[in-house]
């Protein structure tokens, strides 16, 4: 099974390329990077170095599957050709998430490039999706916030215990932002700070509100989703909070999460308050519900490494269910901590 | 003007000491510690060795006023002696705060030592008890996430523009834990990693809802309460989320926290998202609020420095009133900032 | 190939399990810990919870090789009867690395309990001991420190191209203090801060001299080496300084350590000033030698984590050879960048 | 006495900012910038917002000090009319450094503005050329590495107690680089990361050559220098190892030490191993000589703030002497720790 992966030259890429190395079914082919095109990829990041591959401008040769880290517009003009003709694809862009082509436009001020693809696509939360990725041949990869708030919510806003108003409060490393040279996140701005961001709207708000949504028993949900840049390289740690409709016990609660995500080999419903560190490298994501029954209130502790799980584990592990392979090959390895 | 402090080898303690050192008014006489007692102040902590004290295990000499920066409890028993002795005290420590004695005991289990010196303390929130702080002997220094959450919420709370049940996110810095030698505070285990924690309840909760509750004008203000530790030294960065009431607008809002702030010297209605480090080493609270009209939903974020407003700063600021000095002499100090 | 660790507790014994959770043939039977027997594995640990052990006060079953990651003395102690028992062994400790047992009780204060096992230990670099690793069974894994310096001057020493006195100059991440609870290594005290140690004489200083003597042709190399604490979790990089004794040109020498290490899988010469992140989680040490003709100045710059090739990988890496089996075995995992 | 500051944006500008803000005889009246021209310094920087400033693209009235924090030549280029005009100037810059006008132009690859002026400059080591400096009107502030190498070797190399060639491991935190928009200094690139760079020879190896050799009763001293980044913002940490040319012992190399700088009020002979954060935000250079008298080694560690004694802080002190004050005026904060 050959693999190109289109811009490996940021984070996301980086990292499909650190996975896919130890894939036992996929061979990774291709890379392509605009500005360090012609550079073996050993040279640009040296921790790729067993890698044998040079890094070109387009996706050179055939291949089964693509994975495109490409910013949003340019991911979907370059899958676009790609899909149609034949190639499997996981869009790691944000340009097939939304179902909605005018909230899209709308929220990235852009012109889709391909909006007869979009209904399609298959939103890649494997745990939610399995049976449509299965059959799909172009996955929307999630947004890393997305991933851990959606996880962390989907089973009482499924079940209908809690109220339509919900609150995400995300605190995301720095590793989020990608490889840029904004000097905003330099380190001696970043290091031993921490603040909010996107409070007039964060573009992650909508895939939170349509995949929420869609599972809840009763119309919309409604997300107030607040990131927090924390000076941390990877992890996010999302606190998601809700109202109970009901008297729902802790115990309850727990059980219902345990049930919902009975066989989902990636999500573990810790027993107590998880760290991101937890997940370090790993595809895991941790979820730790607890409940104030005097308050009626739901607190939701979501952990989660946000490029792997967040982006690029999750990646791979909609490319083994596209392809009809095990859920969990070529994500085994452990998270490393400390 | 003589001044003492009870335990100053904690971060708070030594804060205390950096600052007063260079407090025009203030002369800093003796300093208690008892693992290090009998060393000089500057071999045990080499940045206050411009300091000439050692530190003895009880206050020496007389002084005009004291700070505790004992733990819960052993601060009242310390503190106790002194003020019926006719020294005005500072109590950094939790035993002054909660009026309840029932409520403090219940929180902290242990009896209180001086139940009966309660009722004549007055939290210290200089912006919002400044009259009732120049005429008492005793100072209730807040705890460090009230501090913030207190003074982003008070305005609306006391406007009765939002419903009773708000949430406070925060995100604090390491020294919030004290210079501890627990593991789990050690580098490794903390550093690139953030967790929750608190979740069945924490000490800090009462003190808001106390306070809170006092402002608003309609009874009780129920207040979840879910702290974080993220990997910065300093800092807390606290995300409130509040309902409003009624339609009010981002401009009004801000009008109402400007007007509210008005005289208050170290606090600053933000003309953008704060960080952190905007704050390192100052006085300052920093705080920005935001509407977001059609869901009715009131985020402010606030930042300070847990060791200076959250705690040491604070302490002086109050020192100040009560003595009737001007409320920012020796706090001029900018942020060090990066 | 069934495997035991003991004292799974600290930070070298959980990252042996973690690697060993993957190698092909290794499967890890038994892991103890005194603190924590009695816990499932992953109940201490969440990110091993994968592996389904309890921890066990000692090594459980019988074995064929174990690892020992207990302090020093308490190592050579567990390891005795279990060597004299026919288990093959690696100890991460420093208990078998000196030759000189006099030389070690005068470092390490206190008895050698099995100074009749020193002599066929083997010095764990493999890439400078592969041959008697390979025969031995018993292997004394380097400290953390030596195993980048020795790396690093090997070629040149061995060559006799240097005077033989060397500095090396390191700076560490701080879980090589281990998972500790001493206030120094919290992480308020060591964020943001850089310090030196060991200046009056740190106890690797002995292993450098030992192993890099052994090589030189004209008998003792004398090492002056300061180990510095920089704010990071894991990496160590060392800065070694070299007088040469002739006129070698930065591609001689460049030349010289591409063919000395020709058949190390783990070590890379490499082509830029490498950095300790390029290393985090894989086995490999990056080395770069840097050339001053004009002033006969060889700097050699070394990379590697020092819980991987600094513990435990070198650590699997030499009971990969004890084993006869591949070398990389279990090892080939990229590093995690950023 | 009315001060500018041309390029109050970068990090030293900024902190003298912050120094000037609470000197009592300076009143800093004019700062510029060029691409935040126009906005009012506290926007652009949320913690000068108590100095009510706009940044304008040059020097705004009449000034009796300046100081450039601009990138060298650019510098010189400013401030020579300023200088020949009247106006006493400190140039934060390395355009005024080094003596010969052949050494600048050969490291910095420029042609040097102004100089006629580099003669008249003093070397702003005020410990070393307060003389001087109190009657110049042209002050070249050290490089932030320089200044602790100068200061950690010349009481011994004055003293000619040791060998020519020295070496200097230095490790700096990232504001070192100013805020700067290079993809490099991100902080995902260089959070929990180390390396060396300048390995080829850095420009401020000439300043240590120049400065210790004119200092040296027989002639140059040869100076291997190697910078290295550790992952904190401020602080730099130098180890300086050089050759005892006879047996001196610890205990008379520290007081040279403590002689030489008997009327030094910043530079602090430390008791034991010091770290960077006892300096953080003050102008304090602590050095600890130690001594192996076997090996005729003497290794100093120094640790400073790199804006602070490293940069504006230094500025300051060279103000003072050259205006007739107190050489701490305005210098006196302690240090913010942790």
């Amino acid at each position: 099974m050959k693999v190109g992966i289109i811009n490996v030259t940021g984070y996301a890429g980086m990292e499909l390329a650190r996975i896919l190395h130890r894939h036992p079914e996929a061979r990774l082919t291709t890379v392509t990077g605009r500005s360090l095109a012609g550079q073996k990829l050993g040279d640009a990041f040296p921790h790729l170095r067993s890698l044998d591959l040079t890094i070109t401008p387009e996706i050179d040769g055939s291949v089964d599957v693509v994975f495109s880290a490409l910013p949003h517009a340019a991911s979907a003009e370059a899958l676009g050709p790609l899909v149609k003709g034949g190639v499997k694809a996981v869009d790691i862009s944000a340009d097939f998430r939304l179902k909605s082509v005018t909230d899209f436009e709308s929220w990235y001020k852009v012109k889709h490039p391909h909006p007869e693809l979009i209904e399609e696509a298959v939103f890649g939360i494997t745990e939610l999706h399995k049976d449509k990725i299965a059959k799909t041949r172009l996955v929307a990869n999630p947004g890393c916030f997305p991933m851990g708030a959606i996880l962390g919510l989907a089973p009482v806003v499924k079940a209908g215990w809690v109220e339509p108003a919900v609150i995400v409060d995300s605190k995301t490393g720095i590793s989020g932002a990608g490889r840029t040279s904004d000097a905003a996140y330099g380190f001696s701005e970043l290091n031993d700070n921490s603040s909010a961001y996107g409070l007039g709207g964060h573009r992650h708000e909508p895939e939170m509100t349509q995949e929420l949504s869609a599972l809840a028993p009763r119309g919309e949900v409604s997300v107030t989703f607040v990131p927090h840049l924390v000076p941390m390289t990877r992890g996010i740690l999302g606190t998601c909070y809700a109202t109970l409709t009901g008297s729902h016990s802790q115990q309850e609660v727990v059980g219902l999460f345990r049930e919902f995500y009975r066989d989902a080999p990636f999500v573990s419903i810790a027993g107590k308050s998880p760290s991101t560190k937890q997940t370090w490298g790993s595809n895991d994501c941790l979820i730790y519900p607890t409940v104030n029954e005097r308050k009626k209130r739901l607190v939701v502790v979501t952990a989660l490494d946000n490029l792997v799980k967040g982006a690029a584990g999750s990646g791979v592990q909609n490319m083994n269910v596209m392809m009809g392979l095990p859920e969990t090959m070529g994500l085994e390895q452990l998270a490393i901590y400390p």
